[in-house]
């Protein structure tokens, strides 16, 4: 299954330097279909196509609105990304919500749209009436101005972790054999022989509590079959004090 | 309880302009302590201290090291910012998990770090042996080289995502009083009543099914006891013809 992503709607930015930072933050999460309403230096625009770098093709093929309404004409749900509005009843969602919302539309192909506002002004009431729910980032309300093409990192990511299959750990030793116990256990009972040699563990009773923590250790670190082979080298080195 | 948010290292940065959006990317989302390893053009650094703008105060508290051991000295759990490395056996956790495992190991008063590496090179072995694990930012493989300050942003919006506790939605009517369904279904009777006085529905057999068309048009609205009242006005207004 091909699903769109999310079309991403610039209402009236300002700092070309913004779109072209923009553009290729949208490209390293997959996007594509950057529309941008009423840039306030024109179009197309310098700073947006040199700042763009790789993602030159998302500032070429971006199309130009005057209106917010023609920009939003042939999308189906969109979100505006917007702090919370004191006068408007509409609900706000998390941008991990907004991931899922969007995802879930898009895998329904129902076409998609984000649309943020102006780096300093933001969205009017005026654009957010025209869109089906409010995203907002939690942030720290004492620094509350994330730079728009941050903004747009976070959305796009949140986007994109939506329809990736990375599982949330990927295992080291998945393609490193991992020691079986016996080889793990085989190492220890050759190092604390090793170490009964050296008297090492000194009070008898002392012993079996050293022995756990040292055991301890290694269990954690999950050992694969060529690091136990190691760590065996390196207590056999250690015990023949070969010296240059 | 307070918990300490995770140092950010940067190592080797190269552009002054990268140091400073990431020092405000981290204030954004409540983060402090910046430490800088070897930084290409020196330190201070004119550049970053420009580009930071409210978040000086993040670029002057920085401290700088020689050395990436040295910058981690009294951290005690750290991610590596990088793609996956093919030489070492290591866990790989995406974005999501590592705030969830720095969330968690913050709570339980253990120092957290992320550590990055430079814009082009990215991190070298010899540093990420000294992490505990790596995070990777799933990306469209086709445009891979997330800028510096776009990484930072997505991995502080991870952290704070796991500590803050916005809910996913916030309800738009929970602070407007939504209207019971006797006021919605009073609604409905009004306009409908208004419709078949002017034979709106004009096939008899077809009018329980625009009427449910209608209704359920406005059940999905949610609406509030105010939108109620301003839609019987709306109905009352057109009723009565008054032009001006």
């Amino acid at each position: 299954m091909t699903i769109s992503p999310p079309a991403i709607i610039l209402v009236k930015p300002q700092m070309g330097e913004n779109i072209g930072a923009a553009a290729r933050v949208m490209k390293n999460f997959g996007l594509t279909g950057l529309r941008v309403v009423a840039p306030r230096d024109g179009w197309p625009n310098e700073a947006a196509i040199s700042m763009s770098a790789g993602a030159k093709d998302i500032i070429e093929a971006a199309t130009l609105y005057d209106t917010t309404a023609e920009a939003l004409h042939d999308v189906q749900y969109i979100l505006a990304a917007t702090a919370r509005p004191r006068d408007l009843v509409k609900d706000v969602v998390t941008p991990r919500k907004a991931g899922e919302l969007l995802a879930g539309k898009a895998k329904a192909a129902i076409k998609p749209a984000l649309l943020f506002g102006a780096e300093r002004s933001g969205l009017e009431n005026d654009d957010i009436v025209l869109t089906d729910a409010i995203v907002s980032i939690p942030i720290n309300p004492e620094y509350p101005s994330l730079n728009l093409a941050q903004s747009i990192a976070v959305l796009c990511y949140e986007w994109f972790a939506h329809i990736d299959d990375t599982p949330p750990v990927q295992e080291a030793t998945a393609e490193n054999a991992m020691a079986s116990r016996e080889e793990v256990v085989g190492f220890f009972e050759h190092l604390e022989a090793e170490l009964d040699k050296v008297n090492f563990f000194r009070v008898p009773d002392k012993r079996p509590k050293m022995v756990h923590n040292l055991r301890n250790i290694f269990t954690r670190a999950e050992l694969t079959e060529q690091e136990v082979r190691t760590l065996r080298g390196l207590v056999r080195s250690l015990v023949e004090r070969k010296h240059l």
